[in-house]
């Protein structure tokens, strides 16, 4: 009675129904072959040519409304110039700028000379072309500066999280690269080196070498994870985030803030604030202080939609991490509410998650008013901590499946935020299929705000 | 047919079933007069006589185990010496030590020479006596050090917090010194000179005059409270805790801690840890990773009884700074009930609150278990955030009072701690009725561990 094309129809409706209303687990299992770190003599770590050429070299926003970008590069043997030159023509740099250069020592390891320049002034919506380094060996990249800050900017985010350097997180970084991203919001725990003894600095540079071939030509809006407190008071380092301070310098005195740890930036139609997950906020503290006033400067008008960007996820129904990130919750979810923050982007756990709107501030110790609910003033969460790294996939998660997950599934991947207009984004999950890159998630998102 | 004094009992009685198995809200309402700081030529903030004579003297364990003590004082015009002698004999000081010297700088101030002294090595349960600074200005103390570490180590702590130096706070330490402490765990908040325009470092020193009186003669064991996180950018001041941290050492190395924001000491029967609410408490972060390793080093059957000081409360009843404590019990509760802490000791609020043995370490997000529960195995909170500083008490509770709070009052007042030996302590809250010190509220605590 009923055809093959009508139960097709009807599978597909249920499908639906359960992936509209209800949460969804996806039952896609890659093959599970242990996540190996690429070799050191793997090509992607390979050291320019040339005696003390520019390594490592990434950029990131460099002020707080896209005029400015911070070039950072790493020059092995001898400090060499600290200069960028810049222009509008590829090999017609008429402009310049000097940076500061840096070295740090961490246990027995001695960095090499690390340069952070930050040019500004630039204009907005134009491909620069800059140059680095002296002689035979200089190099020259190029970026694209973002359009002006306005509610309407069409723009596009890539999203990466816990990528590490394995042979996974090539396949990430290939896959998001093969795509539109014009910037990466990166949601921390970056290199892996605190997994090698030692904390095996060198294996910073070893990831610096392997993500420049974005990182020097678009700009990476950094957030530190776990994997960047390099805290080990038994190696004589007590002083947290000493290698990730040191190579990744963020604009955060832009924002006010008093710590790179914490600060937002403007980009296109976005209002993008980064937290920390490891530093202090509680009431009172530095972190709370500023987000406080940070949210009350949020300009809908102006930046359309609000991003947060932070490690350790609120919403995660993997077993992996459950709920390290409630104390953070607790302390700020209601503001983001208030807020009306339309995504919260988070990694940590090695898998990926998406949330419906929910929210969980009710609770006054004696209510028993303790579980989410949905909300359309909360945010989206959004956990793509599986950019792939050695410490291989987070596959297992509580069951049953909760009500404020909408779809979660143990892949490596990245994510990709297409904002449209001031009312509408497109965003999507790219599963790493075994090599191939599938769009397994995706979603219309409608601003909170404008909607 | 009932006679007055069958009724006396009777209500007797249900007063007790009420307090002994419910929360008891006292009904005494001290005369509300503004809580007013003593003006700058008060004679509890009297310079001592002689050209650079030392002030500000206050001592604190200066070691694990109570062998050592530091010294620490401040000399306003010129370094001077730093040396500290002392002896078992008053006027025959046969020893000396060496301490260092510290000025800072707070937005328009500068501190005078702030000395830190660390003796070690003493004999336990011995009187001291000490000298500190030179000539005809030298000014001499003396301190009793404790019973050596062991399970049934009889001694008296005081509880004092949010001390500040009003009128009030006069009252309270007066209280206190009539009483027969040993040692004082200070539960946060020490001077509140921020409260004044600038932060107005001069209260610092006037505040560590006041307390001389006490501190000169007998170890204040210190934990930071929020008014001494200092955190204010405007004023070009953006590293917290900057004047306590200068003028107030800890012992921290002694137990491996990274921070003088959090610490543990050993003292006769306690084993006694200090935290910061004020500092990063998250997994992975430096005072996670030391608490998770210094619970597991603590000995009940050298340290019979395990106390907690921290400044924000984790259960309080109080309308004022209703569950700011939050995020730090959800982060640690767990830890404490399966360590059988016996006491958690806070401040923060400006009123008397004693709980029930409770916890509140089941919920998981979706079970909706988040409610208090008596458990035998938690700790009793108890906060006396009630020293009496210029900012007033905190005056109004929830209504009804909650289950897991046992007595609560809105008063001045200072708390005593007196260990007997491995199974019972006597505790009792010291209400200031309008300058009188009246015992409000007792209990003979059952240590968890020996019971």
């Amino acid at each position: 009675m009923w055809g093959h094309r009508s139960i097709c129809v009807l599978i597909l409706l249920l499908q639906c129904i359960v992936r509209c209303e209800g949460g969804f687990t996806s039952s896609y299992r890659r093959k599970l072959t242990p996540s190996l770190d690429m070799p050191l003599d793997s090509d992607v770590f390979k050291v320019p040519e040339g005696f003390n050429a520019p390594e490592q070299v990434h950029i990131t926003q460099g002020d707080l409304g896209g005029r400015g970008v911070i070039i950072s590069w790493i020059t092995p043997s001898e400090p060499g110039s600290n200069i960028v030159w810049y222009g509008l023509e590829k090999g017609k740099y008429v402009q310049c700028a000097q940076g500061k250069t840096l070295r740090y020592k961490f246990h027995n390891y001695t960095s090499g000379f690390i340069h952070h320049c930050t040019i500004k002034k630039l204009k907005y919506n134009t491909k620069y072309y800059y140059k680095l380094g002296e002689g035979d060996f200089a190099r020259e990249f190029w970026f694209w500066t973002p359009p002006s800050v306005g509610p309407d900017g069409a723009y596009t985010f890539g999203i990466l999280g816990d990528l590490g350097q394995a042979f996974d997180s090539n396949r990430t970084l290939q896959h998001y690269m093969e795509g539109n991203g014009q910037t990466v919001l990166f949601v921390g725990d970056l290199s892996y080196a605190d997994n090698y003894p030692y904390h095996d600095n060198r294996r910073w540079d070893t990831w610096g070498r392997f993500i420049e071939l974005s990182t020097a030509y678009q700009p990476w809006i950094w957030a530190a994870g776990d994997h960047e407190v390099d805290f080990e008071p038994e190696l004589g380092e007590t002083k947290p985030f000493k290698p990730y301070l040191s190579r990744f310098y963020v604009p955060y005195r832009a924002s006010n803030s008093t710590s790179p740890l914490w600060y937002s930036i403007k980009r296109a139609s976005t209002h993008i604030i980064v937290l920390s997950s490891y530093s202090a906020y509680g009431k009172y503290t530095p972190q709370y202080r500023w987000l406080e006033i940070e949210l009350k400067k949020v300009d809908r008008s102006k930046t359309s939609w609000l991003i947060i960007v932070v490690h350790s996820p609120w919403y995660n129904s993997n077993i992996a991490h459950y709920m390290e990130g409630e104390t953070m919750r607790v302390q700020f979810e209601s503001w983001f509410v208030a807020a009306k923050v339309d995504i919260v982007f988070s990694g940590h756990v090695h898998a990926y998650e998406r949330t419906h709107r929910v929210s969980n501030i009710a609770y006054n110790i004696v209510n028993m008013d303790c579980v989410p609910v949905r909300n359309d003033s909360a945010p989206i969460y959004l956990m793509i901590g599986d950019g792939g790294n050695a410490e291989g996939l987070a596959a297992e998660f509580m069951e049953p499946q909760p009500d404020y997950s909408a779809f979660r599934e143990a892949s490596f991947g990245h994510g990709v935020l297409e904002i449209k207009n001031r009312t509408h984004a497109f965003y999507s999950w790219h599963r790493n299929d075994d090599g191939k890159s599938v769009m397994a998630d995706s979603v219309w998102i409608t601003n909170q705000y404008w909607k």
